[in-house]
């Protein structure tokens, strides 16, 4: 089951647009301060590197990830997370546009 | 002064992804029922179509946009409106990525 809405959010209204617009989130603040993010990948094979640690969650779409030390590509549908490191990367491979939800920390 | 934030709202997780991704939002809700979205469209020139009127709220970048029917290419910078009728449709001719609120009705 995907998260298909977040209530009682702030958005912010300018998106963030990264590699020339594969990938445009709008970011998201919850009244206790946090902070996370929706946002879509467009067919595309990029490397996003993190900061702080993330969980990245498939709202819909899907995508082949491969976590910066390993060698499987694995997949992530909607309903499925799977987190990353901080400090570190993850590849991702989009077919198919990949809408998710960004967690942070 | 634009509008860079919007609190109290239930955002769509999944966004609209439109000609190929040169346009992409996400919908949000008011608690009174309200519909909007907020988006970016990036550099290119596109058509858009109208069902209900719709306002174009620029928050940061900006567009040039003419109108069906008239043959004048008008400016849009942050903080600026413009609406358009419903059944209708503009032109919109982007350089730098054009982010903005979508009121209806």
């Amino acid at each position: 089951m995907s998260t298909t809405q977040i209530s009682g959010v702030t958005v912010n209204t300018q998106a963030s647009v990264y590699f020339d617009g594969k990938c445009v989130s709008h970011g998201i603040t919850f009244p206790d301060g946090t902070k996370k993010s929706v946002g879509v990948v467009l067919p595309a094979t990029l490397t996003f590197n993190t900061g702080a640690p993330e969980i990245m969650e498939c709202v819909a779409g899907g995508c082949e990830y491969k976590l910066a030390g390993t060698d499987a590509w694995l997949k992530s549908g909607p309903g499925d997370k799977f987190s990353i490191p901080g400090n570190s990367s993850f590849d991702i491979r989009v077919t198919e546009p990949y809408h998710y939800i960004c967690h942070f920390g």
